[in-house]
């Protein structure tokens, strides 16, 4: 039986994404990841397949977070309220780790490979969301534009919490951003 | 001098997307292409960068479009109604085109690298739609919604308007998402 060390996997996080910003992501090895986090190489890749998955590791709690508040959300909800529902349950497990989440974000913003990995993350996110929305009985296009359009809303939302200093929710900004959505809309 | 052939261009076009469906993208070399063309490599080279470029390198003119359009909308147009009318133009040029617009979206849609690349082509667009929203004057983060909500309903209105079988014209279809997309925001 393999006995977990508590507290490796954060451990482990913390080295990575301290190399990645002094190193860049690039330059930095799973060896030089293991040795900062005073753990074996075996011990990491317990934790992650590579040194990519530190980033991206969370996307799919991220989703199925989305996907089972959307489909919590009463039947009587407009597909505006299932997927705002959605994003800010999103935003609330995305505020509790607030400082990991800016330093992956400058980290990405610092990367293209990295960007465009963002990008194919959020456009699953978009699908994820879409395909419960249909699940709940929203037709198409209504299913897909909603989806992408919170997903759109979420983008900015985050941006703008990530740059903000006066550190309002993300609950909150991400309100604030679907407001404005339907506003310029 | 060298004598540009005319027309080798759209050959090549034809020769290469013919291939990427018959034997798929990664499969196809530009040797492939320009013998399929009756050209050789060297008039591809002056075409394109590379093999992907027959399928991005429309992105550039579309993009320029976009903006210009965007641009010459009178002042006293909202956010909106200057991106549906950037969005319209851009549907034209591409109605113009439908056959090599579908054929190469079925090659996109068969292959996960390009499906990235086409992620990446239309963060930028959103990206220039959103800079030249604020050229006129639009503050942030509207704009950036406004832009980013404008490429969701074109997206969702270039495949409607490929899988249709009754050839709705685009712009018609681009007007259709973003009264949609009105309505479930």
């Amino acid at each position: 039986m393999v006995r977990w060390q508590p507290g490796s996997r954060g451990r482990l996080e913390v080295a990575a994404l301290a190399l990645y910003e002094e190193r860049g992501f690039e330059s930095t090895t799973v060896a030089e990841i293991a040795e900062r986090a005073g753990l074996t190489e075996r011990t990491f890749f317990r934790h992650f397949a590579d040194k990519r998955e530190v980033l991206f590791g969370g996307a799919g709690a991220l989703q199925e977070l989305l996907v089972r508040t959307a489909g919590d959300v009463p039947d009587s909800a407009s597909p505006i309220d299932v997927v705002s529902a959605a994003l800010e349950a999103a935003g609330g497990a995305l505020q509790e780790r607030r400082e990991f989440a800016v330093q992956r974000q400058r980290i990405i913003a610092a990367n293209t490979e990295l960007r465009e990995r963002e990008l194919v993350k959020l456009a699953s996110l978009a699908s994820a969301l879409a395909e419960a929305l249909r699940q709940r009985g929203v037709t198409e296009p209504a299913a897909t534009l909603t989806a992408e359009a919170a997903i759109v809303a979420f983008k900015v939302a985050f941006a703008c919490w990530v740059d903000q200093s006066d550190k309002q929710d993300l609950p909150e900004v991400i309100r604030y951003a679907l407001n404005e959505l339907k506003t310029v809309i």
